[in-house]
């Protein structure tokens, strides 16, 4: 199989899709990697998988590859005798962040008919945006911690005890997030989350709340990866966050007893079916006095979270083959027959 | 001012779009007018003004115009001396349903940086889908109708007293739309409904309820329409919905109190702002004994609700002047400069 990695993008998590991306050379062993670069200036470049590495883009290099053009059916390279198309078998949207994970890669694909592995243009608006995943959450029965809401105009007031979590309501990765101790501290850490968005969601800080990640998708039944309790610092650096972006082997799963695993589980594929079909994505919970709350969904997670499980790779293949379809519809231009036959005019 | 409308489109509603995009040449008496026009199969064309006739689609003459690319930028024209851009300043997405409403034309110019008005993505995605507008309402204190949701696989039951109303949730145009009267004729509209959608929301039908159309947007300043008291039958035939997509002159306000009407110009604001932002939308309420609720938003409706606007021309280059800008994201590379320097390694 030739999967297409489609990754960059104008992005806060520009980098670390490239990292993200980097990655995929060790996970994917079996199958061919064609790698569609978007520069954050929004143009597409074809990068052979030899050349593949950070430096390619950090020095700019990147810009004597050869440009893309997106068309109905694919990417195509222009030349002299008209233009060609890149040969892969499915796109992998691997673009973290705006232009990935917010709907617009999804939107493209499905216009211009380009096979794709990706959360749709709906589940991509509802898991992009915090306050809408809360709305989600809640019409599938699944729990979520109490939040606030502030606009960038609103009041700067919660009501809400200390400590809490700031986070701007459509970045990942960390990104803008702070957590605040005290009141004094909430005008700093608001005017960082507006610095990257106009509206920002405000939750409980848990201390030492457990935290459990579970992957998957749907191919022609679940597929579910092990659930992870991963070790955070209160603060992800720099270095930590590469190590988030770029592993490339499996973890151990959480030793958690089976009932709590099964709870887990169920959240997930109540989140997941029927909206995200055709992803691969990670949810992340917390479980608070036995009960699981929903606290993201990554639509894109770092490095697709391939680390979580046994295989993959073949999992990957399988979902190709069983992707979302979008409804043909036929326009057969009765209804502007009927107009023109009712009024004797074109 | 030059104004490139895009219509068409993969949708149900493809050829009422077709109507639409005609009436704009009545409504707009001082702009320049540019057509392109999607094609079923999503190709885009290029069309002069002086030959959108209903005639030129039906008869599949549109195949003999020019094919455009769409690129970062522009629209373009590919020729033996390279490739060129079609002149506009701003287009008018006239797409009624898929790909117009559901957020792909909002991508696509987004991305490719095009001005446009038209929804955004987000809002799109909130407005397409039924269940979503009812989430969106209610987190912002409009009133909406009760209603029950079910997807294809679900048991075919509800629990609301009859009359109801059966709607496709991602549909406009009353398309796939049947009103039950009793437990016996709700299997056949729900096939009627899974016909063209996944998932129906069902909602009591009010048998003459007062409802009221409020159409606006916002420039530097509100600019809302009058309030309009549609006389609908109990369903629109071919030629009602043709009187509805081809309307270019003003209708007369509803004659209402003061408080209503500001109650009314109220719903619309908060539904609107800021996430329409950039767009012209009609919001249809029910006025049920004094209280406001939201019937449904038409992200893009029949003929831009142009017949309810003093100076819809004028409106909407003042809208153009003042469209959402999307923040610029720079990538400097120097997150991927610190892993190399802390690896030593490209």
């Amino acid at each position: 199989m030739n999967i297409a990695i489609l990754f960059g993008g104008s992005s806060y998590e520009h980098e670390i899709s490239i990292v993200s991306a980097i990655t995929m050379k060790k996970v994917f062993k079996k199958s061919n990697l064609t790698f569609i670069f978007v520069s954050s200036d929004r143009q597409f470049y074809f990068i052979d998988a030899k050349d593949m590495t950070s430096k390619l883009f950090s020095s700019g290099d990147y810009k004597k590859r050869k440009l893309l053009t997106l068309k109905k059916g694919g990417f195509f390279v222009d030349g002299l005798f008209g233009s060609k198309a890149i040969a892969f078998d499915v796109v992998l949207n691997l673009i973290h962040g705006r232009d990935g994970e917010d709907g617009k890669i999804a939107s493209m694909m499905t216009f211009f008919d380009i096979p794709f592995i990706s959360p749709c243009i709906e589940a991509s608006v509802l898991s992009y945006n915090k306050l809408y995943t809360k709305f989600l959450a809640e019409s599938l029965g699944v729990k979520t911690v109490a939040y606030e809401y502030l606009s960038k105009t609103d009041e700067r007031k919660i009501t809400m005890p200390y400590p809490v979590i700031v986070k701007p309501v459509r970045l990942g990765s960390s990104i803008g997030v702070s957590i605040v101790k005290n009141e004094l501290e909430l005008d700093y850490a608001l005017d960082v989350a507006f610095e990257f968005d106009t509206d920002v969601i405000v939750e409980p800080f848990i201390v030492g709340v457990k935290e459990f990640n579970q992957a998957g998708c749907y191919t022609h039944d679940w597929e579910l990866s092990i659930v992870e309790q991963p070790h955070k610092e209160e603060f992800l650096d720099f270095e930590k966050k590469y190590m988030d972006f770029s592993r490339d082997s499996q973890v151990l799963a959480a030793d958690i007893d089976n009932a709590l695993k099964i709870k887990i589980q169920e959240s997930f594929k109540k989140i997941y079916h029927p909206l995200f079909k055709g992803a691969v994505i990670r949810c992340d919970f917390f479980v608070i006095e036995d009960e699981v709350y929903l606290n993201e969904i990554n639509p894109i997670p770092g490095s697709m979270a391939n680390y979580l499980f046994e295989d993959f790779e073949q999992m990957v293949h399988r979902l190709a083959l069983h992707l979302p379809k979008e409804k043909h519809i036929a326009v057969d231009y009765q209804y502007i027959h009927s107009i023109q036959s009712a009024k004797g005019k074109a």
